[in-house]
């Protein structure tokens, strides 16, 4: 089938730039106060626990060399810091590696021109080192040097075309074996991977092997996935979710607009993202569509496909009751896989698929129930679920088309009602959109282009201060650049342990991974929908967030679902210790018996009901 | 089925708008000099010919009261006019009614305010009167007085919502009939009729039969339609056309980017625009994808669907020669039309639709070799072939996935290519997309703002002019906003009268209508992509035009293929007058012999190529 490497005369070839293009490629984002200028200081928190307490003990276990570090944050040289553990003044020569990971997200581009600013503003003998193809021109040393010239047509520009992109992971012993040669053979100091939960994992692991086999070569980790399903503690957001956000809102408030102008149709639209339903949330939020089905609420409410389209029939009635015979209902690609006995379908098709039984053998396979339901799906459907999952062993979310069958199934029933008479409306007409490929690879958002640069020069600046297997954050986003906080995180922090699964998965159950996180059903973002929503289905609301914008208004708005959490994670843990050191200088020798009882009782009862919530049987069932 | 026109209340609620789209809401577009300050003049031109010398005789018999009347140029006061033929200035009451007729089109509510704006400025005891519902409401009366406030919410932004739409044709007698009684029962002056040929062939006979029946309400078109298709001497592109070709190339970009990040796969793109291909050609000029292949190329070439497999095939081997195994192929969605032995079939099938056999009896009663032809395409295409034709007798051709049976007869006949050897890359992937609905609710653009804006202004002007049967225009349209010029031209002077057509559009014979414009394959937009195509098919120099932006860069961009074309009729009509003028001075009583002999000699030879060009034997073969 011939070669999976590209030549390297296809990537960086020259590009025409529309004026908007030129335009971009000459802004350059702010960076917030911490890392201006080239001295930066590294302050180093505590030793950082696993969010997954119960699993502790097995993250530590796995990974000996790079558990337990300490969080780090970066600071401007003017910042108040008594105790700075490090200030780096005398910058050295570093030679740093960048491949991208994963699937392409927009501001992808921007992470390696921050990495690249940063590098060469402390040490102009430094050198960057890309990989060509992804990790397929890691393991094969393709590279090529990244410079000015290089960079020039790709700066807040979309794609990963500057280096481009293959295989999405860094994980069998030839791959991990082959990477460490390249990281040797090229005497890198450091490897930068860019991409979502699937390769940071890959790059923990890679760290702690290196550390293992002494290779002097850090691996940083970087949060860049346009599903924003990389989000935890320390991660409030990831680069490319913003941009994939607007330029779906934009697309799906014209389908909106079109439904409120025509009058006769129901819009179904699926949207990309993977199993999390983040992207549909927000896009939600932003455009006001009639209905959005989140895989999170069905899982947790056990809807089958029958209870969604029975919910969608009853509100195409409710409707036509207000003489309303159009709408826009949001489906996340990842519904498919929330669907009990859909996925449970999945399940016993993966199975025979692995067992190697040949696809058009598999519906004779299946057991009597999964057979009936099969049966009972369209056709167009059934081909759908019988092929091979995708790398990461998840079904083929993108191919299966479950807009249409929900636009069907509602048809049906729609025309069931109108013939028993219990629907006395017009006929139900929908028309099936599926928004994927079209937003990937857009320009980034000016958020997303900031966020990515700034991120970049975090890199450096773990690389600088010798850490591995840690990923560059950026916190308090939600703020102005000149309020953002710079920091690395250990990625096996992120870390948890599956110890159930369904299905195929199980071959991940005990290992640490950091693992994608689903739609909080108990956050702000969710509760702000969850109030609108009848709005939303009955009154017709719509609100067009416009075209992404780069100058004017518009331009500087974030993802709402990011604006309305209480995020500032390490903001609120700062706040703890300013209380824990008040608590210190009130309760001094020399107060007051009273003062000291107060004290002594409220802590105990502090310490007590953190300690409960803290051990692993609790953690256990709150977050796994 | 409950009825098909919605209530009042449906309308102009209370909308949420985006802080882009209030900021919208607060642009104001600027006026031509011509237009500005209360007081415009007419200067009426020649009496207008059609440009189907062939048919004028045939229109002018069908056309009695609207045919033949001059052409109209709205100028300012100042302007230098030695013999205008009336200056307005007093301004007296108008009542007029305006409708929605025909597909949402970005823009549409610019021209209801540009009109409203006009009426208002001029006298404020004037009525403005929006049909709600589109032309059943006219039908039905169904009214909603235009006023600041209803319009506050709708000044710029995209969609019909304001006031709704629903079918597209005002034909028969009883509609006709129907409209009458609504102008005279409102007393209408005048109704504007706001869409693309249709809808302004139906403006110019509602128009003849009002003349016809006394009825004192003067109707007048604008041309509103995104398909870019309304486009002749006098129009130079329609209200919609340059907001939709934006956004689509927006998402094409983004799919090229992406195929360029990827490396893996083929995008076919299908694009709205109806039978003509002005939006792909438009697209591929802002985002040279790899291929685009135009309906009309392939009319004109009698292509195949195998011929155009074929080219596509070989496409593809000569990029994966240069180690390319990704790509953009995007394909009109008149396409299937364009096809000879495609279209025949399905007239075949129109035909048999026609006469009332029922659907799934319609493949066992195809000629053998439709049949033969049918039995060739893959199932889901024949199902979609077999669907009844829209309201004005073409396929219904949203619904028909040509990117699909494309895709697949390429991978099928690549798969032929690499078992047989003759193709040495890789596995050919190709993923399917059709832009459509998510372009026709879009933000309009500033251009299509600004267009439609003035184009209502231009309609008030026709109105108060008193003209009956013209459509409102505005040229130079490259230029900027104050070099444009505005006028009106009789609908009848559009018009061309087929005589002969193939299949079932036979009913159209002999009838003259204002007809779609193709891509013209002499113009300069097409001659640009064809210098371009081998580069843009090898070399991938895929342009990103980016999301559609109000302000900074790009803002003021205007279609390539309009700014390409010599278009400016009027003004060069007027170049030649100055020509003939010069003559004139030059050749009088006191000039030499033989000035007076070369002037006569060059004179005769002009008129007698002329007559010779205009002659009805030597139009019939260039126009139609």
């Amino acid at each position: 089938m011939g070669s999976s490497v590209a030549m390297e005369s296809d990537y960086g070839a020259a590009r025409e730039l529309s004026p908007l293009q030129k335009s971009r490629a000459l802004y350059r984002p702010d960076l917030p106060p911490g890392l201006q200028g080239t001295a930066v200081t590294v302050e180093y928190g505590d030793a950082a626990t696993a969010a997954d307490v119960a699993g502790a003990h097995v993250i530590s276990h796995a990974f000996p060399h790079t558990y337990g570090q300490p969080l780090a944050h970066f600071l401007g040289k003017t910042a108040d810091v008594p105790d700075a553990a490090a200030v780096i003044t005398e910058p050295p020569v570093v030679r740093v590696g960048v491949v991208f990971s994963g699937r392409q997200s927009p501001g992808g581009h921007n992470v390696i021109w921050g990495l690249y600013d940063a590098i060469k503003a402390h040490n102009s003998n430094s050198k960057l080192i890309g990989f060509l193809g992804g990790t397929d021109g890691l393991f094969a040393q393709k590279t090529k040097e990244i410079t000015d010239e290089a960079l020039s047509c790709y700066k807040n520009q979309g794609g990963y075309d500057m280096l481009g992109r293959t295989r999405d992971q860094i994980r069998t012993t030839e791959q991990v074996k082959a990477a460490m040669n390249t990281c040797q053979a090229l005497k890198l100091d450091a490897l930068v991977i860019i991409g979502g939960v699937t390769s940071n994992t890959d790059a923990a692991q890679l760290a702690e092997t290196f550390a293992e086999s002494k290779c002097s070569t850090k691996v940083v980790g970087v949060p860049v996935t346009l599903n924003g399903d990389l989000k935890n503690q320390f991660v409030e957001t990831t680069v490319g979710f913003d941009t994939i956000c607007k330029v779906n809102s934009q697309l799906i408030s014209n389908v909106c607009t079109d439904a409120l102008s025509a009058e006769k149709y129901y819009y179904f639209i699926r949207l990309m993202g993977r199993k999390a339903s983040h992207v549909a949330l927000e896009c939600a939020l932003q455009s006001h569509p009639n209905m959005v089905i989140l895989g999170e609420e069905v899982a947790a409410s056990k809807l089958t496909i029958f209870d969604i389209t029975k919910q969608i029939c009853d509100a195409v009635q409710a409707r036509s009751e207000k003489d309303k015979y159009h709408g826009v209902v949001l489906i996340p690609e990842g519904l498919v896989e929330s669907i009990p006995e859909l996925y449970a379908l999945l399940q016993e098709i993966h199975g025979l698929h692995k067992k190697g039984v040949a696809t058009e053998n598999i519906s004779s396979q299946l057991s009597p129930w999964a057979s009936a339901l099969f049966e009972f799906l369209p056709p167009f459907i059934r081909m759908q679920l019988l092929l091979h999952p995708g790398s990461d062993d998840s079904a083929q979310l993108s191919q299966i088309e479950t807009e249409k069958l929900l636009a069907q199934l509602v048809e049906d029933e729609m025309n069931k009602r109108l013939m028993e008479g219990t629907y006395k409306g017009k006929k139900f007409n929908a028309i099936c959109h599926f928004f994927g490929y079209q937003a990937r690879g857009a320009l980034p958002s000016k958020f997303d282009c900031d966020y990515a640069y700034v991120l970049g020069h975090v890199c450096y600046h773990i690389i600088a201060a010798g850490l591995n297997g840690y990923m560059a954050t950026v916190t308090n986003l939600k703020s102005p650049v000149n309020k953002w906080e710079c920091g690395a995180v250990p990625i096996t922090s992120m870390m948890t342990v599956k110890r159930w699964s369904r299905g195929h998965a199980t071959s991940q159950i005990g290992k640490p991974a950091v693992h994608m996180a689903s739609v909080d059903l108990k956050g702000k973002a969710y509760e702000l929908l969850r109030q609108n929503s009848s709005n939303f289905l009955l009154e017709d609301i719509y609100r067009n967030p416009g075209p992404l914008q780069f100058e004017g208004p518009g331009a500087e708005t974030k993802p709402i679902s990011l604006c309305v959490e209480d995020r500032d994670y390490m903001g609120r843990i700062k706040q703890l210790q300013e209380y824990l050191e008040k608590v210190k200088r009130i309760v001094k020798p020399g107060c007051s018996q009273d003062v000291l009882k107060a004290a002594l009782s409220a802590m105990a009862s502090v310490t007590e009901m953190l300690t409960i919530m803290s051990a692993p049987s609790f953690a256990g069932q709150a977050t796994i």
